[in-house]
């Protein structure tokens, strides 16, 4: 019975940690926004695009960075720049450009109908 | 000397064409708008993620939209749920779609130093 009852939390934990990357680790936002000076050419120390093909990424989820940049570095997702910009991030590059854009607030006004 | 003055207006069209998709045949933000309701779990109607893996799509230029969407179809860029979602998109949901979401006014407001 104690072991039918632990099986749920258990098991909820494991479905967590396979579906989210491991949490960032010692992510700085600070060191982030510096690190982002090899962002701002297409998406702008603000994360607000300043080229058409690049999205803004001002007020993304830290999860989403982080899976899109670690995508671009292992060739799961590629660009002509992206996949050469990723190449060289480290983990804790990653964690901290992250950190940084998912820190920028961000609203939208949705058109007059 | 008149081939040569033309050749690089020409170029430059050459250039841009194969650069871009193609231009958005008949666009229509209202439609796009209703079209949206398959992309709301994720994205919200307004462009605003509901879920922390999905990325705020508002105000991305519809060059972008559309590029990516167009990745999902063809399989160039994978994901568990868009890549069933975009596999049922014609050319001019894509469009639409993508007139819908770049509508929508994106606004920043930078994390105080």
């Amino acid at each position: 019975m104690i072991g039918r009852l632990l099986m749920v939390p258990l098991l909820a934990g494991i479905v967590t940690a396979a579906a989210l990357p491991s949490p960032a680790t010692a992510a700085d936002a600070a060191a982030g926004k510096t690190k982002a000076k090899k962002c701002r050419n297409c998406h702008g120390i603000d994360g607000i695009a300043k080229i058409p093909i690049a999205p803004h990424i001002a007020g993304e989820s830290a999860i989403y960075l982080q899976v899109q940049m670690k995508a671009f570095r292992s060739g799961k997702r590629t660009h002509e720049i992206m996949s050469v910009v990723a190449k060289d991030l480290s983990d804790e590059d990653i964690a901290d450009l992250a950190a940084w854009y998912s820190s920028i607030k961000f609203k939208v006004e949705m058109p007059a109908e």
